[in-house]
């Protein structure tokens, strides 16, 4: 295991819902959010390693509030905890008010990205430095939602 | 809840893996994959209610083999459980042989989706129909992503 | 010409009509069905000879009822005949009923696919097996397609 | 039939081949082309009859020369034949020589459009005036296209 | 005018670089990011004067680095001037670094805004407040993006 | 300087305005617009060429008329001023009457395109010919549009 140990990088994707993005309700396709949530967890997860990554599993996703056609969407994504190899990233999407200053939760959930070098073999990352009684919350969680994919892997072989 | 019961109804979706659905690394987008699973998993629980549906939430989504740029795709889709309102699918995606005809298994989850009427008010639904071994086992594993959901829920309240 | 015989596939591509999908008249765009028709007929060639296969025509194509938004759209498609080096294929468009179970024809038509192999040249496939009524039926019907296609090519030499 | 007659219109398209419209032998798909044929022919009929028009047929596409990636494609589409309420458009595809001034034919093909009001029933559309023998020989071959598909109509009845 | 005076907001929109977004040359597209800029810009707009908002002109773009396919993107939108019925908007768009922590500049321009309601008429919005020395520095730079705007709506009446 | 003089070419690029391209207004996306301008406008400039080229720089872009959702647009380019190097395009963007003839200007503005080798190095370009009196008058705008970026590009150094 790297000695090396960071803060964790929050990177931030605003985006407004096209017509484009939606489904014949007029709210965002949930499959648009999740890729969304996919590309801005990624940069979050590459961010911290500086390395490449890639996804390999999504968990406990839910959709909140319908988000509607015209509306502000915000994608904050962070990793909350790191293994040897792997990151359990935070990923929430928020509806920002446009006609006022509220922000409403619209979806989150967590997502595990691995690091790999250029012919796809995991790599070893720093870990994360958690300090504040949140940051140390989180990474519990994050604990337990890289537990629950270790445990998948293994039943499945 | 309603009396009437249905068996399950599997939904395909085949797809060739196009240079713009990848990333830099050559192989499929996982928001892309996300987007698939999300689209047909709602397909097969459009069917099963004969009501529009919408996504509540997904879970235990792993991605197992990359899937690259000219690959064949199918995502396969089905309800293994139902509660009064809402509907847990299975849904999984392999890579089908183009030079022989073995598949692969390349990832897989479970989404639980939610039959709404035209307001987006929730609907009941018809219940599930299981009787074989599978889909008693299968049933099993649809409780316990309902379940989990339906904590996350109230714990967040 | 390869002695090998094979049994047709069909290839099932299922998809939710998106108001991205669709034209000014919220019914889907033309090009979008062609577009899902070729590429499902293109998977209908490669599973049958198991070797990347290019569009070399389309003919006879047929748009019956026009699809809507939200609508569940069902494209089907199977080899019905082989010359040497090419394959017609049969590709149909259906509408799922969402709220009942009828099967609606949407529209259809007929797609030639030749093999090649990784410089782009042609190559030699497994000739179709036909042995029922229907499936002879076809066959005959993928004959006029394909000559037609090779009188065209013949006349503008 | 209205008795007023009418020159056609070119509409020209031209396009810069982008990665993403590309199958992953670096050629454009064929579908992609399909639906650029579609957009371009719809917008010769509607600018021919001044009404909206939605695609009846498509006959006749052959694919003759692959299109790459970088490569600037020209469509060109003209009404070549008009019935009372449908018109035939015949569609081309070129590529356009980007480190010269050749240009070479890609493929092309014949669709069938139909004018509709605002609730999608027929319109009688004006006649195609044609005077020169190129438009006469234009005029027999969209005849033929134009009878093939009303042949279909009746059989499939 | 509106006596009320706001601070200016800087919105973020981050974004990996996919194949899907590149030209021929494996970099990104100079659309794609013209229209990133565009959104980007849009979403600063509406959330400082609490409005709808549209793109009125776009002005002094340069395009200083290319950006490849897999590069993080960021793009930073914020109101640096105000009239009375429109805003100017600084948009810049830099590399992330992936493998380190530097920052590089991509390319940036000024876009100006409108604030419309619901029949897309002009309304008055919220005047900018200016206080550093930095704020009044762009302030004077988005003043002449105003002006060379209002003199090519003047020359062209 | 190369001593070889060109004339200009037009490039067209008509276009039907779909759901997909709009924003939540109805009208389209400007970064729609944006995008389709940066093409067509890189075509004209690889086409007068006769080499690759990239966008350097947008100016002066002007939004006067909203296009929406079923209009047909047409994009109009081509070189109006050369130097070296570089070639300033025009772009403009009309909406063509889909019921009557008429044809109302929606948008427009000038961009610098470079000429680059395979390894994105600069080329000399053949220096475009000017006779008319409208060629004389845009030559001179291109000339000024040329001056404002080489300005900026010294002033950022």
């Amino acid at each position: 295991m790297r000695k090396e140990t960071k803060k964790t990088v929050e990177v931030l994707h605003t985006e407004l819902v096209f017509p484009g993005d939606t489904n014949h309700y007029g709210t965002i396709f949930g499959g648009k959010i999740l890729a969304m949530m996919d590309m801005t967890g990624a940069l979050a997860a590459m961010q911290f390693c500086n390395e490449e990554a890639v996804t390999a599993s999504f968990e406990s996703v839910d959709f909140k509030k319908p988000l509607k056609e015209g509306d502000i969407l915000e994608v904050r994504a962070k990793v909350i905890f790191t293994s040897n190899k792997s990151m359990v990233v935070k990923i929430d999407v928020y509806r920002i008010g446009k006609f006022h200053s509220r922000k409403d939760y619209g979806c989150g959930g967590y997502a595990t990205f691995v690091a790999v070098d250029s012919n796809g073999e995991p790599r070893t990352i720093p870990q994360l430095k958690v300090t504040t009684k949140e940051e140390k919350r989180l990474w519990e969680i994050g604990k337990q939602i890289k537990q629950k994919a270790t445990e998948r892997a293994s039943s499945s072989k």
